[in-house]
């Protein structure tokens, strides 16, 4: 069985984001939000999964895959995450970066449960 | 000024390697290899920055960025690194995903120390 800190992803390619991000002090309302926006992203046409990790200095990265540049067009113009983004710039981040990436190939350790195997 | 914590990546075409990994428990030699593998990565050729954050639970990412697909094949084949892959399997993950991609597209905050900065 996977961790489940890990996305169960299919064979690449696929598409990624990942957003890389340094909070500002304080939780005003983010945590809420944050688990919100998993579960929205999570009904979302396309959406594969999600990995994240805070530390507690405030720097995050969070990767979310997807199966086409399209679904991510279309999960960062939905309403809510809209919203969610505003608020983001306004709020709860000192800074971020965002990139969107394909993936071209996946590896796991031999005998995880993982698409492929191969090193 | 950026924040230390994100790399200084240049116009996109590039790519990065998404390491994504669970740390079995106690250091055993982790932290020293992990700042000597960022240490050493940073002089290869094509090396663009990194982005790594480990949570309290041990669930890391590090984001690593090249200028080609042969610069990361040369930085996985480079001895030194080949031993600390081999003792990472063995020793230090307990699981990991590794994940190589085309970053297409980055964008910051307006005003951000970033080479683009269109949402």
């Amino acid at each position: 069985m996977s961790h489940p800190g890990f996305a169960r992803t299919p064979e690449p390619p696929y598409f990624a984001v990942i957003f890389t991000s340094q909070r500002t002090d304080g939780d005003r309302g983010y945590e809420h939000m944050a688990q919100r926006m998993v579960e929205l992203a999570a009904q979302q046409p396309g959406f594969l999964g999600v990995e994240s990790v805070r530390d507690k200095a405030g720097l995050g990265i969070t990767v979310s895959y997807w199966r086409s540049r399209e679904d991510i067009r279309a999960w960062r113009e939905h309403a809510e995450h809209q919203s969610a983004q505003a608020a983001g710039r306004r709020i709860w981040y000192a800074d971020y970066r965002l990139r969107i990436c394909e993936v071209l190939r996946e590896s796991a350790p031999a005998g995880a449960d993982a698409t492929s195997q191969s090193g």
